[in-house]
């Protein structure tokens, strides 16, 4: 499981608490990190996420065995770019990006030939709705699922890649994660169902609510818990979701066609008996995932 | 504060919940309950939420100073067809129900007359999507705030009621509730966006993934916390919102032909800068609730 030096090109959230978690499970070589905001870097070296920050990211980056990119999915698609004709075969790049398939046909090129890097693309299904390193957590992963989306051109990486691609899934399950393979193209459509999904319908109910109650927001804690749950993602940041928008826009147009007919529906039969089958209907589906809530 | 003796009427979760507030509270009168399911006032006996069971809710209602309407909606309106005619100027009703305007005009012209029995209308906004007495909880309500819409006639209600309504009023400050009082009509818009359209919302986005995951479910713990906790109120039961669809159709119509309006536009401009006019939006929601949130 040694990994001697990895780079986490990006120290926000989710970049943080890789870094916690690492050191958290035992992890005794040297993080380097770097973040565009100065301020994020300097505040996950404060919590120890990191062993020290890098001046430039590209040396960081030629310097290291594992470069773990984190960041929206538009700014690592432009460091896959960069990287790829830059890093030995013997260097791997994985990431926790929320899109899969943009990255993987932009990486394919690029990476996991013969004389090429290895890019392991990965996804942990964690986070919180307010990002940066001062809320990083080293069990931010535990339970949670990361998902990996190898393309098929992976099985041609490089020797000494793929040893550390395994030491880096290795890791990932350290972390108390639930480790998953899938196919990109359908990753992006399982997480246009099962989370950016949520998040869109978060930002639209948020959004509509403040439209509405400006002038009179001492009413709205009236709503109690189901009020702040169904609204706690309207406070998640644009910038990151303006990138998942663009890459999955297809997957999340439908996931949001699909919702707005079922809404209509409701709308349409509140005094008939449908509105019965609706209910019964969504009553299943917390039977079927109930079990598995813990 | 004095109250001798209450009996509640529906001994669910809000009922049951009620009985174990007030004997956690110190009250010392005698709670007589009664529930159309003997099983729930059999629970609500086994967890002392109350002290005894009423053989005929009728004859409890008679015998009893307040009389607390637990139940869909639908059901207090008929419980007030009942009790109107038949209760004395003394004794008031009081109910939890989630609709006010449709109960407060039905009640209009058999209470809060000189010689007519008082009613009360009230509203805890407090629950789980789970019902039933086994779920009751003594601190349901404590930090909720408990709604009432009191009609202008009740200005008329014999002074002995008056006093008894006060003294209600009393007990449910006493359970940590936040009381306001406001016209049955704002009540029920208020409610339609609040606590009605997240209801439908989360039950239209369960029936939708319950759809399109049945053959595949393993996969949707993935969702993680975001995906709980938007769908969490998908399992709350038809029974009790049937009547809520049914005594506020036209406010819920409205929130969510609103809220369909707010996912087109998001739908339709997932790759144009409108979006970041709908999050900055939703991210002005947060701030205004956040801190009311503890």
């Amino acid at each position: 499981m040694t990994i001697e030096r990895i780079a986490i090109l990006g120290t926000g959230l989710i970049g943080a608490s890789v870094g916690l978690a690492l050191r958290s499970h035992g992890f005794e070589g040297e993080i380097t990190g770097w973040d565009p905001d100065p301020k994020q870097s300097a505040i996950a070296l404060e919590k120890s996420a990191i062993h020290r920050i890098a001046d430039n990211p590209l040396i960081a980056a030629e310097q290291n065995e594992v470069i773990l990119l984190c960041g929206p999915v538009l700014t690592i698609l432009e460091w896959l770019d960069l990287l790829g004709s830059m890093l030995q075969p013997e260097q791997l790049v994985t990431d926790v990006g929320s899109v899969k398939q943009a990255l993987c046909e932009h990486a394919a090129s690029r990476f996991n030939g013969p004389d090429q890097p290895g890019f392991l693309p990965g996804h942990p299904m964690a986070g919180k709705e307010i990002g940066g390193a001062a809320s990083a957590d080293a069990e931010l992963f535990n339970n949670a699922v990361w998902l990996f989306t190898e393309p098929v051109s992976a099985a041609s990486m490089h020797p000494a890649v793929r040893i550390l691609a395994d030491k880096w899934r290795g890791w990932i399950a350290k972390f108390g994660c639930r480790v998953i393979d899938m196919d990109p193209a359908r990753h992006d459509v399982l997480c246009a169902w099962i989370s950016h999904l949520p998040q869109f319908v978060s930002t639209a109910m948020s959004a509509l609510l403040e439209e509405q109650f400006a002038a009179n927001d001492d009413l709205l804690p009236i709503g109690g818990r189901a009020l702040r749950e169904m609204t706690r993602l309207g406070a998640s940041p644009f910038s990151m979701w303006r990138d998942i928008a663009h890459t999955n826009s297809g997957a999340i147009a439908n996931s949001l066609l699909a919702l707005e007919q079922h809404l209509a529906h409701i709308r349409e039969n509140l005094k008939t008996p449908e509105l019965r089958e609706e209910f019964e209907q969504a009553n299943r589906f917390r039977l079927v995932t109930n079990p598995r809530k813990a």
